[in-house]
């Protein structure tokens, strides 16, 4: 990692972690970030409390002073006007980095916040201490197995993959971060970068794109500061990895309530677009859209997609006529079956079901041999960038997934109407072959229409 | 029930089922169709077979001539030459109803299907038997307990609830009740119409709106011959039932595949969306959307809600900025609190929390005390007609679903970001209360603009 983020690079891979506020009641927040490091970290954890001698197991200690180490990482959560004295301590201590979870700050209705946030932001730069935060839920480095949310068990829950997000809001975050948990979709880092203090997008985004194990680069962004800087920092990162954008705080009242939330103006919408759009970034409308699209792009190896269209198979035709719907609303198209895969998908489908595109095999579906070689046919018909397959899953359907037997050559998306064990086992048996699988038609239709848009 | 129902109640609720075709083996649908029958009903049960002397362990008829009784519903599984023949004989000896799920009739590509469709229809005509499909998936009575489609196991995994589906694509429905079953919602009648020779939507609108257990009438389809009629059934409906429509086939291609797949035209989207709003129905652009308003109409009872403001309590600011952005992107919009609300919740609430709407309660939310004291002052607060609450579901935040402790005067949602058996089970909970429960924050803000937009 270079030199420029040895800070930032001490906080994601700390070798010792001190927790500010560690408590041995489960109600704070204390004790389950304490919680969530333990369970899932390796190297020496130092609790301060000044009441406490044990805590959870571990002797505390009285203030960041007694530690006696440079400390490469300090979890703060203790209320505002005190994290801001212990930040100081820690810093002329040598700590490395400092991630304040307490709220308080810039975001909360009195003056009195926003003085506190100053005080934090000047420690930052008078100590050259790197702050997260404050008013954040934490961050995870899973490749690194760390946990330092106060949210426990995430660590344990989560799968290892190549999507990293950076997130304005810990809600937001979280959010995903169950979803991800019930779908098994993998996840590399997940930083919550709350008020942003010190530590901000840009240097994030850099951050990650220089980062070995990410992929994705998915970004959940509420109000910036420095709209310049961040534009170069994801235009820069999109020549590096696959950069996907979620902006919310688009409403009026959104907005409003952003400034409180984590003190940032959300700023014009269609102006934030425009320019993302020009940084060669993904655009996506949704929470959903980010986690699916995002997915996509951890999971695929292909190139050229740009444009290209989107072939369906379907085991029933009324889904094939929602799915078309969905796509195209979403600025997809269905891909015009050339002349050679027509006179092939003829050749192995009775005339009773619809044999252009989207092909419904209908109960023929069943057999693995007619789908393989549909299958096969789109895979070298170059009007088709994109293959779906969309089931009602029945256990016997299962059998027909032995078509992808090797690594799919072009982006193939499984929507599937089942719950949401039966989408992580898939992914986890399908993803090594570059297949996608995502619950229901319709999520399925809205990742074939953003790869078309944003390419591959 | 009315006499003008009376072969299409015999269908519905019938004392004794024939199932021509009914089969040993497990890879046909005469198969699968007896069993759904067999699992679910407890009249009488006829298999129909030529080749066999028992078919699953009950004693086969030759041919439906053999029975020597005048059975209420035909259940038809053969080959489509053979099914039209097999109504004729089944009509000729009094069959008051006939299902015919075998395929190859009008949405076949060669013009045999076109003709076996009017020998179908003129069966009908003829001896008055009704005909449910041909190329259906069947239906399915929860009240009854009946599940006549070839996907056996459905009935005894439903809820029974209010909502009566009609649907044209059998693919559309299943993939509806799979999710249905995953989520607890509550399903009445589901009836996949097909090609639709005889028993047509207005008629099934119109029996609907007059079935005693039936609160919401859900449609899906993909194009009507009958404009005008349809028209009038799903007005006079409107007066005495929810109904929610989702039109497919919107896309040109869409358009296409409807013709090949139930033999219908789609139409133009958007004279269809006017006259169904003028018609006073509740339009709908998305399956989700479709199983989500529908259940929210089947659960509540409320009236007046109609263009009312939406309060949301979240313990995430970020994703109360997330919820206002989906809300107004559907037409909702967030309320303005009343002084007194303000002034209550200010109360309550520390100031670092957003203390306006949407109501950021941050960890507050653990406090029962707090967020039922604010759930009740946007209850009686006139300028609020729908309150929503958001979480990332953890157990301890179960404790505050306490606050519901009698039935909601006003629509109530809940927005979790959790696994669907934890849906399943909170709705089992809640839905008494007038509580709906939803997963994530975006489907709950879909359904509070909806609710808002179509009134309860």
């Amino acid at each position: 990692m270079r030199p420029m983020f040895e800070g930032l690079y001490k906080a994601l891979y700390p070798k010792s972690i001190a927790v500010v506020g560690a408590s041995n009641n489960p109600a704070k927040v204390g004790y389950s970030a304490l919680k969530s490091v333990l369970e899932s970290f390796r190297g020496r954890v130092y609790p301060v409390n000044p009441h406490a001698d044990k805590v959870q197991g571990l002797t505390a200690y009285k203030s960041v002073r007694d530690i006696g180490e440079r400390v490469d990482l300090g979890i703060i959560c203790v209320p505002a006007e005190k994290a801001v004295e212990v930040s100081e301590e820690a810093a002329e201590e040598g700590f490395a980095s400092l991630l304040v979870m307490s709220a308080g700050f810039r975001e909360s209705e009195d003056e009195r916040g926003k003085r506190l946030q100053e005080a934090l932001a000047s420690i930052a730069k008078r100590h050259g201490v790197r702050i997260i935060g404050p008013n954040t839920h934490g961050f995870i480095n899973l490749e690194y197995g760390l946990n330092a949310t106060f949210v426990p068990g995430l660590s344990g829950k989560l799968r290892f993959g190549g999507i990293s997000l950076i997130g304005q809001s810990g809600g937001v975050c979280h959010h995903i971060l169950i979803n991800a948990v019930m779908e098994g979709t993998g996840f590399n880092k997940v930083v919550n970068l709350g008020n942003r203090v010190d530590v901000d997008f840009p240097e994030m985004i850099r951050f990650l794109a220089f980062d070995r194990t990410t992929k994705v680069i998915a970004l959940h962004v509420e109000g910036i500061d420095k709209g310049r800087e961040f534009y170069e920092a994801v235009r820069e990162a999109s020549k590096l990895k696959k950069v996907v954008v979620l902006k919310t705080g688009r409403s009026k009242i959104a907005n409003r309530a952003s400034l409180s939330h984590t003190g940032s103006v959300a700023g014009n919408y269609e102006v934030f677009r425009s320019a993302m759009l020009q940084a060669g970034v993904a655009f996506v409308e949704s929470i959903t859209e980010l986690m699916d699209l995002s997915y996509a792009y951890s999971t695929l190896k292909c190139s050229g997609v740009k444009g290209g269209g989107v072939a369906l198979i379907t085991l029933q035709g009324g889904v094939g006529i929602l799915f078309s719907d969905v796509l195209e609303s979403k600025g997809g198209r269905l891909a015009k079956l050339s002349d050679k895969t027509l006179a092939g998908v003829r050749a192995v489908l009775p005339p009773r079901t619809f044999r252009e595109n989207p092909i419904d095999v209908s109960f023929m579906g069943l057999d693995e041999d007619v789908l393989r070689s549909i299958y096969r046919l789109l895979l070298e018909d170059d009007n088709v960038s994109i293959i779906v397959l969309t089931y009602a899953m029945a256990p016997q359907w299962e059998l027909s997934l032995n078509i992808f037997e090797e690594r799919a050559v072009k982006p193939t998306i499984l929507g599937l109407s089942a719950e949401p064990d039966t989408i992580r086992r898939l992914r986890t048996r399908l993803e090594g072959r570059g297949v996608l699988v995502y619950p229901g038609p319709e999520r399925a239709a809205v990742v074939a229409a953003l790869l078309g848009k944003y390419g591959c």
